[in-house]
């Protein structure tokens, strides 16, 4: 991929993006597996470009918080996979699931191994074995946000992680069903309480641009040290590419063209490596579980800029 | 074929990667459903590099024709893709299938409509459509492919077709399948012969990386006649990197990070966009059906060149 | 299983059956994935039992001729047990396949041997079988039924074969899927030509209730020689019960108490062992593709004489 | 527990079945996932054969305690259909799963509601609800289980009950997993807590047998009051029949041609209608957990006294 630097900002792309979203009636349904999701309101849109230097573009809600859920496993896949490297892969696999995210069926096909780190299940063994290394996953990546976004007031919404242990069946099913194989070190009940946790932490798009910017640099952190090594780097990209967006992956690739993760907060991150990061947040659903608006701002940005992987 | 020595060339790396592969001892097992490709011997290794301009370098067995088998399906997807625009992608989806590229269970779960055109239920029912949009699906795919690679010898190997449809039975089974659900147009015995026919392709590193220059150059032919809209050709890349490698895609974009095909004659093609195309062809195969020293030959000059996507 | 017999008949158990069954609206739709089937009236209701003496009692239209359909399952099991006994059970096995009646998915994960002789696929390696040992499936099928009902006049309606070789892409697709895995020993065409005619007896209530009496004599045929064995005929009952009625054999089981098998063309066979056979036939059928009026008789037989095997 | 040796007793019968098996060598291995049921003998064999009115027959090991594990929940699907009758049946299925006895494949496609009472998934469901309805699941059983076979040592082992709950993550995951549908009364923990309870109950074959009467006896307990309804007893009857003995169900049909309940610690329940029940025990289990001697014993006592079903 050849990029040629230009003097132009992101800063028109974004606000034309906007006003097309405006626009544009359907956003979809936001979360309604817990109440603090549902009350969202689908009009909210917000949008982030982050340059590799740390220079932010943004448009609309783009500085106000919301629930990065499943945006964080990327966050805790690359801070695991920095400490134990490959063999992490032992755990879990790098292939889309072809299932929704929260399937147990394959789980079961292949001995409690899961797919993909970005599936729930697969999340779970990364949180589970960072936990280990760390002693306090969440707080691990909770550090890691600050630090890479400069916002030191980001947190984790602790109403969230609670509604999320209340409802937390499922989860607690794949926590078992993979221990049951022996795919899980720590008790479940603590494995669960930092995985809610986590995907509990509220962010803006800002800061989750900005978070995301080691992937663009090739595993460089926003300091200059380096997090992954370049292989590393183009790894998590790939796997974001090919299993970042639950069972819809193929389409993200298709219509977006770019490593991409999304969460049901509606948040939705993607890299341009070498180049920029973006994040995109609306909270109205597809069935899939991606944020509409979002999807539909980095496919327009794509086919705006030209800057797709493809 | 014109053959230009730059001073800045990919030999010296293809010449590395020759010698490293050559010091590889395991390489595989050939394909073993058919005699023909059972024959084959694991220790012969090509690959070839195309530049947008058509300049190809090559190492090794890199004019050797080979069965292309699985590799056509990327070029009769284009070529459809070329004649019925978005309407195909009714009939086939876009999505991993995270199953084995001859599955069935997939299939009847989701009502006859195949996960993405790259498995073989997919292909079946893109040339069953081209089939029907050109009269001729088999014979559409060689002008194609002999204008693009500039080579009037490639041809159809005739032996390899009869060995196919000899041991089809489970393409039949797809076929049917498929027609009880309605998602076939032509007689079923008529698809298969022209899928046998069309999977049964002989054709060189050289002629494959030609003949792949168009989704490097966002659906630009060789001669400067547009095949596909620049959308559609970042598209097929897109479907390539997510469905390309039968059930070890993720492996694939993990370790070589292009948008890549392989099939069973052990061949792998693959697409630095905007860049040039490659094609590398050893016919030992590892477990998934991807030749062994040709998805090692695309990982090194990846890591090589830094011409990755990612 | 103690049974007294008394000096009783069962015409007046099945005409308080008609009786109730006239009254009830709800009688299903009839089978309509060929014309000959979708044209039956769901109105129509007949039954009959026979003794072990071959004495037989009916109601309504019991001498009326319907498609036999999977009922003659059950003859051609036990027609190929008689000859090759236990060898057949490398082929197919016994158990509850928990799946439609055509389905592939459990085919795939056991590699081609089909779970029980009554679902499609097995029925097809069980006909496969019986044709390569007489040369002639559905012809030996028709001499035993004509034989045991005294029925010359009983025939294949081959308008009817002819419809379900012109919708056979499901049936084509299990025969070629098994012969991909080496279980089918005819050429699939030969096979499917066979399993359609065998499917496509015309058959009365009488004529199948006389038929089936080798069940409930422990093997032994009307003219006193032995078909079975008594542990083959009692396995024979097991699979009937276990797995006669698609995917709902345990409902069956559950409300009925009798080995049984059903039809799409409406009609159900069942044994009480050592006392009697019965057949109950309604076009209408219930999303499973049994009768709804047809089990509802049988379940009402089983309830008024109190003869369960329970 | 009355033992009267009458002239016509079972007695010779079961003393054969003894010797038979004492040369036969193949007795399959103990349950491994508990350290209690791994250090169980093969060796050890007990078969008791109880009649209606309480008359006992035994030999080898009838009177020692074992594990009766799944066994349990043939009683409490019976205590519970006593006390919510057929609304029990929107809760849980009554169809053979067709898939081993711990799978959360099925459960997955069918939203939660477990295929039979007799999966480990069924069997929750069922003990939540004789949970919900007697505030304790396990003690109700073993009251039952005390009366019926008039043993007042009859008890839960307690360590069986703490291994089981060390050794728990595959029913948490299940449990946790229906909830996630809205399938459980009880929180997770608490029906765990009743399940590994009730499946550490120690009984021999003459109590187990003798507890097992009512099902003989169309729903009529030891003392003549009437537990079940003659149509809920032979619907017991039928489930036991179609998916008593995990994936083997059909087998067991063939083979014993009774309905029949298997329990991993060994022992195997089965029922003569209106005639008497069995129970075998041999701790050695085949491939899918049930008793290699105890199935060959009951298989045994079918084909010397012709008392099966069928």
């Amino acid at each position: 991929m050849v990029i040629v630097r230009s003097t132009l900002t992101f800063q028109p792309v974004l606000d034309r993006i906007a006003d097309e979203i405006a626009q544009t009636p359907t956003r979809g349904r936001p979360a309604d597996y817990i109440p603090a999701l549902a009350a969202c309101d689908p009009a909210r849109f917000g949008m982030a470009v982050a340059e590799l230097d740390g220079t932010v573009y943004g448009v609309g809600d783009w500085r106000q918080p919301f629930s990065a859920q499943s945006i964080t496993k990327v966050f805790t896949l690359a801070l695991d996979l920095a400490r134990e490297a490959d063999e992490l892969w032992e755990h879990v696999g790098r292939e889309p699931s072809g299932n929704p995210f929260n399937s147990l069926v394959q789980l079961e096909y292949e001995n409690g191994i899961p797919r993909n780190p970005f599936i729930n299940a697969g999340a779970l063994v990364v949180t589970d074995r960072l936990h280990t290394r760390t002693g306090d996953a969440a707080g691990t990546l909770l550090d890691f946000l600050r630090t890479e976004s400069g916002n030191d007031r980001l947190a984790i919404d602790e109403d969230v992680a609670a509604s999320e242990a209340a409802h937390g069946d499922r989860n607690a099913a794949l926590g078992h069903f993979m221990a049951s194989y022996g795919n899980i070190d720590n008790p479940v009940p603590v494995l669960l309480d930092a995985y809610f946790r986590q995907c509990s932490v509220a962010a803006s798009c800002a800061d989750l641009a900005l978070a995301t910017g080691f992937l663009a640099r090739h595993g460089i952190r926003s300091d200059g040290s380096r997090l992954l090594t370049q292989r590393q780097a183009k790894q998590v990209n790939a796997v974001m590419l090919t299993c970042g967006t639950y069972d819809a992956a193929g389409e993200f690739a298709y219509r977006v063209g770019l490593p991409g993760k999304s969460g049901v907060g509606g948040g939705v991150i993607a890299v341009v490596p070498g180049r920029c990061t973006l994040c995109a947040w609306s909270p109205g659903l597809d069935e899939q579980g991606n944020s509409v608006a979002g999807v539909a701002a980095l496919d327009r940005f794509t086919t705006l800029t030209g800057l797709s992987v493809f």
